[in-house]
């Protein structure tokens, strides 16, 4: 890098500790924005076992006011999309005219209601393809994958190209040895990301089921491509279609896969609450806004409601 | 009764176990044909506890080979429809030109198969509304409700009306205290008992859930509904209607009912394969066949065999 590009990461988790710890030992000057973990990330550092490489950061600057960052050149934002609503109060003091906010969230909807909270920033969309796990505060634990599909978000949902904001993030993702993809249209590639995790991830928490199990059982295989078909035609008919041939790759590419245990059954297991909003109801609805019947999605997020208001109350028990 | 009938009880469950003591309490020649439970029945009796009075047995007949039985005026199927494959051994002997056989099983098309298989004699839907339990091997303890709807096969659908033989079994039955309704139209009856079936005791499954909690979560009530809606539609198409507000009218039941474990839940509890084929394949595929969509139903029956199948793994290794 030519300069050292200021990064404020908003989370210390799977993502946020990864991705914040490759670009810190890659030169950039890396400041994490955290809760629980920072009196931890600030004593201990931060530990990455990773397939590429563990990293070990001895000194970590990391706080809990964003005023203590202050502005930077990007935010990576890290946290579950369920937390979304910390952002007014977390993001605007990162932010000043020029900065670059990084989505690194799944589901759909989630840079409109950002870029309305910090109008300075050039808001893009980060999809993280990667089994990465928090073991402990300070301690992530990366197992497999790593790719960061990157796109630019506009206001009217038209593709942004790959804008200048992207080359920048793309670089500086590259030369911390981070896998990068670069796409002209974010909503094409919320879609295609959708296509997988709309019938895994609600699927593995109501059937407690990895997907290997999913693929190997041929009522769940079928269910499961019937699903994909509904996210296809939704996409299609919003005008950002996923590609001839897509659904099926991503149902070849899981059989391939090894045993995964999706960010949804994790987060159930663990007492979280569920990406319900972002993965489900914000594609369902512009799905029914443009007609687009999707029964069995529909099916399945109201199972996953169902699920999770139970499981938020037996987690509060505890 | 003027004449004492002579009955066979096809099953030694819960609900063979309570008619089947009800009208050997009234006074009918009752044999009952089982598997493991026959040495116990001879030996020990039947103790049947119930809402309507507990009934002791002393002396049964219970018999593994139907032949040991013989013809009989009216049998009982009381088996789960997951066993049906058995009747083409067991019921031949049983029936004799004239022998009423009344199908007490949940789901669709159950009565065309075993008419197929006992050509002489007259085929009877007995649809139950019972919460009865079999505890141990001649131990059933039946602690709510007790209908039994009858109405009589005809091969082509048409409804029968109201034949000699429903009166026949109805004035039986009854004669044992045993509450009954008669049903002109038998599919009507059934799809009827599918309205409620279907969201329930797929549901209860797949969400582990008894019908207090489907009830009381906004999200479960309203696919609840949906799925309601779906048979109505089916039952409608298929000329058969269930009749204005039937689903409103079950719904509303269903929330001043005591909280319900349904009989599939019980089932997949006890590692017991689950009715998948008679209460959503065969009406599913009657639905299909007329063009009415049903893809909550649908994705409800994926799910159910997918569990099914793991369930049915997982009892084997016990």
């Amino acid at each position: 890098m030519a300069v050292k590009k200021r990064v404020a990461v908003v989370g210390t988790g799977a993502i946020g500790g990864l991705y914040g710890a490759k670009l810190a030992s890659a030169g950039a000057r890396v400041s994490f924005l955290g809760r629980s973990d920072v009196d931890v990330l600030r004593r201990d550092g931060l530990d990455v076992r990773s397939i590429d490489g563990d990293i070990r950061l001895e000194s970590v600057v990391a706080e809990r006011d964003p005023a203590a960052i202050g502005a930077v050149d990007i935010v990576l934002v890290t946290i579950k999309a369920t937390g979304n609503d910390a952002l007014g109060s977390l993001l605007p003091p990162l932010v000043a005219p020029g900065t670059i906010v990084v989505l690194m969230q799944n589901g759909f909807g989630v840079e409109q209601r950002v870029a309305e909270l910090v109008p300075d920033a050039t808001i893009i969309g980060g999809l993280c393809f990667v089994c990465s796990t928090r073991t402990a505060p300070g301690h992530i634990d990366h197992v497999d994958y790593g790719l960061v599909t990157l796109g630019e978000y506009t206001p009217d949902g038209t593709p942004a190209g790959v804008t200048d904001a992207v080359q920048t993030v793309a670089a500086t993702f590259e030369a911390a040895g981070i896998d990068v993809r670069v796409r002209e249209d974010l909503i094409a590639a919320r879609w295609q990301k959708l296509v997988w995790n709309m019938p895994y991830n609600g699927l593995s928490v109501v059937l407690e089921a990895g997907t290997d199990e999913l693929m190997a059982d041929p009522s769940s295989r079928s269910l499961v491509a019937a699903m994909m078909d509904e996210v296809v035609s939704a996409a299609e008919a919003h005008g950002h279609p996923v590609g001839e041939g897509f659904a099926a790759k991503m149902l070849a590419n899981t059989e391939k896969m090894k045993p995964y245990a999706t960010s949804m059954k994790l987060d159930f297991e663990a007492g979280r609450p569920l990406e319900i909003d972002a993965m489900y109801d914000a594609p369902l609805a512009v799905a029914a806004s443009l007609g687009v019947r999707a029964p069995c999605l529909a099916t399945l997020a109201d199972q996953l409601r169902f699920l999770d208001a139970r499981n938020r109350i037996r987690s509060d028990r505890h």
